[in-house]
């Protein structure tokens, strides 16, 4: 059942054993949001746990409260009047669904949300769940304290790539400076999220130098076989520094994750990268697609270069 | 002299042929600053014309008006009956100064401003000068219109590393909320922004490919001798790459700029890289620094390696 904010807002007044959850594979969103909702209920006096099902990585310990994130145990029990998941619908909170008996309390910004839940609070235009948390701190009347803010503005940055994506709206910014009036920290926050390891670093060199341009600079790859990613692993958000080189229109990485198995991924600035993921059984968006390749490195290159320059020559 | 925000409405209001200008080298938040107080005084009616003395990078064509600027030619003279200068002090304008015989309007953040103009509004709280001039334009009584909020939501977002630099303010934010209600579109600014030329996207591949960590991770540096450099110029922003690595303290990068030359950047989370940067002549900030050391490449290495460690242990 869909509710207000309000509404929102009374249920979580209304119990007091609160559990916190998130989804596996938590981003700053997910964790961001959980520990800033932690902080407003705990100064409500309510008796709150965060249970995420993964590990949280360490970056993240520049978050206030980052320690206090529990793991569920096989066939824990973790005894609860309420289930709040954020971020989330309940089929990706992996054990917490099992550990946790209690009502449930669902708040996302995902317009996908399965609904699931007993109560949802959706707000498909919201940038990130952090933003919505902050309104309905506001709504709670807990107090903005620089530890909730910290949390929450890493959500607005992480969903939103630091305020630069389309989803960015003014009432995103206006949140943010109501949380940098309470004390957030921005330049802490991206110093702690943006470490990479130094193995990292010299995949992302290794890589680099593989990038081919192709049609006259409009496509540019990079393929990494089987042998090389034993090497060095790929490299995270390696296809936005294919994607960023000027002239180019499409962008792809394939990774030969397995022999013969090749993971495709397309980004472009203006053709429909569908109509290329399509044709070897994948999907996605106009500006960034993928798909599988069962086909070994070298062969797999072969049949995507040629199925993108087919679709350039139709766009063209 | 300084004025107020109100007086320098005044001032442009009382004025009717207007040259605008920024400083050489210009970058997001002096041509963003121009163009968008370009576009308000249009709106008012006045005759307004934008010169800077360099050539604007063409990625800035991405704002509003960016064709509309013009770069003085020796000896020219530009009539007006007032010259603005903004995101700088006269003497950063080349040669716009001799271009332009009219009284001196300057509009910065930067504290440094030299205050040598006829009237100066300066804002050091200002996150970019792209702050104060949207303020300015709410008190010109201009509308806020699309392409304005383009050109202004671009200085913001250069000036404070996209929201994340210790110099975001809640009024910042507050500006780019209202920036974003007049139609900036920071995913079309972004994009735009972050293009670069292949042969930038290869250099920092090669670069990236010659870390060296040192004193158990906690110093890592790139040196890139004249001859790598001849082949490959440095990318921009490559100490940052080195920076981000988790562990590091102290971070640097030695280019022999000319054969025996080395220009060195330093960049630290803790220690005081002033302390290395004044062994070599150089200076600046606590965790940003810089010098030259007139030596070869291997040989300034060892040097500058030598004093970093001296400054670790010290430090430790």
């Amino acid at each position: 059942m869909q509710i207000s904010l309000t509404e929102t807002a009374a249920e979580l007044k209304a119990h007091e054993r609160i559990v916190l959850t998130a989804h596996v594979n938590p981003d700053g969103d997910a964790i961001g949001s959980s520990l800033g909702l932690m902080h407003a209920l705990k100064a409500l006096g309510k008796e709150v746990q965060v249970f995420i099902d993964d590990d949280i990585p360490a970056a993240f310990s520049v978050l206030p409260g980052y320690e206090l994130i529990g793991k569920p145990e096989e066939g824990q029990n973790i005894p609860a009047d309420l289930l709040v998941a954020v971020d989330v619908s309940l089929d990706r909170i992996g054990r917490v669904n099992e550990a946790v008996k209690a009502p449930t309390l669902n708040i996302d910004h995902h317009i996908t949300n399965d609904g699931k839940a007993d109560k949802l609070y959706l707000d498909g235009n919201a940038a990130a769940t952090a933003e919505i948390i902050y309104q309905l701190i506001e709504e709670l009347g807990a107090p903005c304290t620089q530890e909730m803010a910290m949390c929450l503005y890493t959500g607005l940055a992480m969903d939103t790539g630091w305020f630069r994506f389309s989803n960015t709206t003014p009432n995103t910014m206006r949140v943010a400076a109501a949380l940098l009036a309470c004390g957030a920290q921005p330049h802490v926050i991206s110093e702690a999220l943006e470490q990479r390891p130094f193995a990292e670093v010299q995949s992302l060199a290794f890589a680099l130098q593989k990038i081919e341009l192709l049609a006259g600079g409009k496509v540019a790859g990079i393929c990494l076989d089987h042998a090389s990613l034993q090497e060095h692993e790929a490299p995270e958000g390696l296809i936005g520094m294919v994607r960023v080189i000027e002239g180019v229109d499409i962008a792809f990485t394939l990774k030969e994750k397995e022999p013969g198995l090749c993971r495709v991924s397309l980004r472009s600035k203006g053709v429909d990268v569908t109509k290329i993921a399509l044709q070897f059984g994948g999907g996605g968006h106009v500006r960034a697609a993928g798909c599988t390749i069962e086909k070994p490195c070298a062969e797999a290159r072969i049949e995507l270069v040629k199925a993108i320059m087919q679709v350039l020559e139709e766009t063209a």
